[in-house]
C-alpha cells in the first residue's frame, strides 16, 4: 500500500466490500432500479411520527439488514463510519446508537458514502481494524424541510433542481474475504468556483467531481477506458453535462464512460424529478443496491465510484456564501 | 500496532503530534490559561460581518499559524480532519477550503478534537499518510444563536449550563519527528442514559466519558494512576462530579486524576460561566494551548485526553429525543 501521486492511496492488501445492503422509499422503489434494492418502504414515515425519526429508523433497519445478511453481530464490528444531511447528523446518531459500535460521525454532504468508504478502507488497509461498517442515508422529506421549503408549502421546483433520495446504503468492509475490492482511493479537496444557486447543485459539484476524477487518473496513470464505468454521486442531468464539458477542456473524454447515481435512480420524465436524484442516500443506495450486485455478478469489473457533495448550509446561503463542492473517488474491482 | 481488548488501538509506531496551534476569543484570553494560548482576538467578529464567517476566519488563521510554526506548506499536508458545531459544519468548510488539502469533514459535537486525533493517528499509524492536520473549533455567538437563543434575547442561564468556547486548536500529526506521541486510542460508542435537559450537557456526556475511560483502562490494563492526568473535554463542574461518582460505582477512583478542559479554561466565579466551558473549541484550545506545552516541557509525561460530545440537534430536542453522548480517548506520552 502507499501514496501514489498527489492524493491517491493504492492498497497493497485491498480492503474487501464483503457485504452490502440498501433500503429505499416508495418513489425510489418505483424507479428504474426497483428490482435491485434490498428493501423498500411504502410508508415514507416508516411508522414513526417525524421525518427525522423515519430517517433514523431507515438507517437502523439498513444496518440490521447488513448484519443479518453477513451473519455478523454488532460485537464483531470494530468501527462504524456514518453520516447524513440532517443538522448535527442526528439521523445517524439515533440510527446507529442501539448497535453499541464505536462510532465516527462524518459530514461530507452527499459525498458521505465516498468519505465513509475512504475512511473504512484506510482503517482496514492500514491494519487498524479487521471488520468495519460504512454507510449513509438521506430522506426526501427531512431534507426538503431543512434545506428548502416545508413540503406543505408546495414550492415550484426549478428544472435544474434534484430530488433528494429517501434511501440508505451500508457496507461491510473487511480484511480479506470475498467480494469487490477497494484497490485505491482519492480523497477530494474542496473546490469552489463561485456557484451560489442552491437550486443547481449539479453545477456546484461538477468541478469537484472532475478535479478528483482527473487527479485519480493522473495519480494512477489510468485512462477513463480502464474503467467499465466512472459513476458520480448526484450531479444529475445538468451536472453530468457540465462535468463532461469540464473534463473535455482538460483533455479527457468521459462520454459513454461517465454515469451518475442521480441520473440512474429515477426516470426523470415519468417521475417528474427534473435534474435527477441527490442526497447522501442516492450514491449509497445505488451503489449498495445496483452497482455492488453488478460487480458481484461480474457484469462490471472495475468502477470508479465518485460520490459528490455540496458543502453549504441554509445559513451560509442566506449570508451570501458560495457553494463549495467536494468529491471522493473509490476504485473498486471485482477479481 | 494492533487492536487491544474491546475497542482500543495501540500503535506500534506511535504517530507524533509534532506541532500545535491555538487561537481563542477575548473571554478565553481573560481566563486562567491566558498566557498559554498562541493567539487571541479582542474582536469576537475577527473583522467579519457574521459570527459564522468569524468562526471560519478563526479556523483559517489557526491552520495558517500551525503551518507557519511548523514550516510546512499546504502541499506538504496529505489530509485534513476537521469539524465544528455549525449546521453542516460550514465553519470548517469555509475555514479549510483555501488550503486545497484533501478534506475529511467530521461531526462528533464537542468530541470532535478526539475524533480528528483518532482518525489522524489511524491514518499515520497505518502507514496511509506521513503528514496530516487535525483540529476543530467553536464560536460562542454562532453556537448560542444556533443551539439556544439569539444573544439579543439575553436569556437567563441555568447553573448547570456551560459557556461555549470561542476557540480553535489544530495539530500536525506526523510519522516520526519530535514531540508527544499518540500511543493508543479508544474511539467511543454512543452512550444514552436518557438525559434530555439541553441545559445540562455535562450530565448527558458524563456516562459516555466514563464508558470510554473505563474501557481504555480495561483494554490496556492500566490504572488511573498510570496517567499524570485524565482530562475530559467539556463535562464542566456538574459533569465532572457525575463522572467521578459513576467511575466510583465501577470501582475506579478518579479523584485528583480527572480534570476537564471546561473546568480549566474559565474562572467560573469571576467570569460568570456557571458550569464551565464547552464546545469543540474547548478541548481543542486547552489541549493545543496548555496541555501540549506541558507535555513538551515534560511537566506532564502521560495524559489521557477524552474529548466529550453531546450528539443532539435543536430539532431532535424539540421532537422529544434524549441527548446521546460520546467520548473518544487519546493516550498521549512525552518520552
Amino acid at each position: 500500500m502507499g501514496r501514489v501521486g498527489k492524493q491517491t492511496i493504492v492498497f497493497k492488501n485491498p480492503p474487501v466490500i464483503s457485504c452490502a445492503y440498501s433500503s429505499v422509499g416508495p418513489k425510489e422503489a418505483a424507479g428504474p432500479l426497483s428490482t435491485y434494492f434490498d428493501h423498500s418502504y411504502e410508508d415514507e414515515l416508516l411508522g414513526q411520527d417525524t421525518w427525522e425519526k423515519a430517517e433514523s429508523k431507515l438507517i437502523e433497519n439498513t444496518i440490521q439488514g447488513l448484519l443479518t445478511r453477513s451473519g455478523k453481530n454488532p460485537t464483531d464490528i470494530e468501527f462504524i463510519f456514518a453520516g447524513d444531511l440532517e443538522n448535527q447528523i442526528v439521523a445517524s446518531t439515533f440510527g446507529v446508537s442501539s448497535f453499541n459500535i464505536p462510532y465516527f460521525g462524518l459530514y461530507g454532504a452527499c459525498s458521505t458514502m465516498g468519505e465513509s468508504l475512504c475512511l473504512a478502507s484506510m482503517a482496514i488497509g492500514g491494519g487498524m481494524a479487521q471488520t468495519v461498517i460504512a454507510g449513509t442515508s438521506s430522506h426526501y422529506c427531512a431534507a426538503e424541510k431543512q434545506f428548502r421549503y416545508p413540503l406543505e408549502y408546495a414550492g415550484q421546483r426549478t428544472l435544474t433542481q434534484q430530488w433528494t433520495v429517501t434511501g440508505s446504503g451500508y457496507v461491510l468492509v473487511t480484511h480479506g474475504g470475498k467480494g469487490p475490492q477497494v484497490e485505491a482511493i482519492t480523497p477530494g479537496k474542496i473546490v469552489d468556483l463561485g456557484i451560489s444557486d442552491t437550486f443547481n447543485m449539479g453545477a456546484a459539484m461538477a468541478p469537484a467531481a472532475i478535479d478528483t476524477i482527473v487527479t485519480h487518473l493522473e495519480d494512477t496513470g489510468r485512462r477513463p477506458c480502464d474503467f467499465d464505468a466512472i459513476i458520480t454521486g448526484d450531479l444529475g442531468n445538468c451536472g453530468v453535462d457540465i462535468a463532461i464539458t469540464l473534463a473535455h477542456k482538460l483533455g479527457y473524454d468521459l462520454k459513454g464512460i461517465l454515469n451518475d447515481c442521480g441520473k440512474m435512480i429515477f426516470d426523470n420524465e415519468k417521475q417528474d424529478t427534473h435534474s435527477g436524484g441527490s442526497g447522501c442516500g442516492c450514491s449509497a443506495s445505488v451503489f449498495t443496491g445496483y452497482l455492488y450486485k453488478q460487480l458481484l455478478e461480474g457484469k462490471l469489473k472495475r468502477i470508479l465510484l465518485v460520490p459528490t457533495g455540496a458543502l453549504m448550509s441554509p445559513t451560509s446561503g442566506f449570508q451570501g456564501n458560495t457553494i463549495p463542492g467536494i468529491a471522493h473517488a473509490v476504485s473498486i474491482v471485482m477479481k
